[in-house]
């Protein structure tokens, strides 16, 4: 194996690893010895690649930065298969099913105390919020909106998603890809309208069942 | 004043800033001199009523307890006012209020990582799962619903007003009378019986705008 190879897989198994204490134990309570025991790591690889907690902390947030980014990044269905709606359906599930499999994502999501310390978490709530107004706004203006106030839609979205991750962390049963469907299957009949009613997938035209 | 009721005031005072440090700053970073110290109280008169952090965390837990089974044990309104479906549009506005002014409930509602080390939050999150249950049987029964799957209407509720609770923590709009009132007003159409839908009030019937 290549050095910088080497390296590159020693720092991923530092985030890796990070992101598993973060969100199991808080972040004020792990310490830099903890993350490199816990990745088969000397002390000094550590600090040669992150000098401090913050700048794991740091790189942790950037990895799950990434992850979410082609998470939502997804490419749109045609109108006739859903549009801007369906997509909003399929991003909500790949971003569950990311949060329940995912530890990096989910460390960069997490709501915890020393995420907000730390400050995590809250941008990609923002951006989430700020990528499921977008995609309402695009679904409006395809038509495949009933007349509900779009602001209403938005803040149920995001609402039930964030809680739905944040329960998630007690039961991984709100993960599942059952509790999200049950959610669509909901709300569909009251805010697609009637022709996009007919192209939408509640479970999603990416999903497995889990 | 009285000696007993210095006591009660003392051992209040300690709760309320245990409750204002655990949710700021995270139960893990919390020390009793802090608390001390915040609650204008001695270190000896804390460790009077208080042995240990673990003790005074069960107390805040078991004030926010208190408080939440009053929020879900207000009286239903008739049938014709509503019912058990009034009932949970009012609770949940109850809920969140209560959880934007009253940082007892707050901490024992909370989420973050200490709380869940420390077996805060989770209680109180499966009490409220198993409130809204109860209410939408209820409503079932009393004939308030249309023909959506109960199951779908619990999820839905549960993780949108445990993700507005979440949000709150950033930014508190999101335990807005309105946005919950958003919330409502999407959803009602969609659950209530067209009888029951002309009787309920998305606002909330003891509603105060915030």
């Amino acid at each position: 194996m290549a050095k910088q190879e080497r390296a590159v897989r020693t720092r991923n198994a530092l985030i890796q690893s990070a992101a598993e204490l973060f969100t199991k134990d808080g972040f004020e309570a792990v310490s830099l010895s903890m993350i490199s025991s816990r990745a088969g790591v000397s002390n000094g690889a550590l600090h040669f690649h992150f000098p401090s907690k913050a700048a794991l902390s740091a790189a942790v947030r950037d990895a799950a930065a990434r992850r979410f980014g082609r998470i939502t990044s997804a490419e749109r269905p045609p109108p006739q298969y859903g549009g801007s709606l369906q997509s909003l359906v399929d991003t909500s599930h790949a971003l569950l099913q990311g949060l329940r499999h995912d530890v990096v994502l989910r460390a960069g999501f997490d709501l915890g105390d020393g995420a907000r310390d730390a400050g995590r978490g809250g941008d990609l709530h923002e951006r989430w919020h700020a990528w499921v107004e977008d995609a309402v706004v695009r679904a409006a203006h395809e038509g495949l909106l009933s007349d509900v106030a779009p602001r209403d839609l938005v803040a149920t979205v995001v609402g039930a998603t964030v809680g739905f991750a944040a329960l998630g962390e007690y039961d991984v049963r709100w993960l599942s890809h059952t509790t999200l469907t049950r959610f669509w299957s909901l709300l569909l009949p009251r805010i697609a309208s009637a022709p996009a009613l007919r192209g939408v997938v509640a479970a999603g035209r990416r999903a497995e069942a889990s």
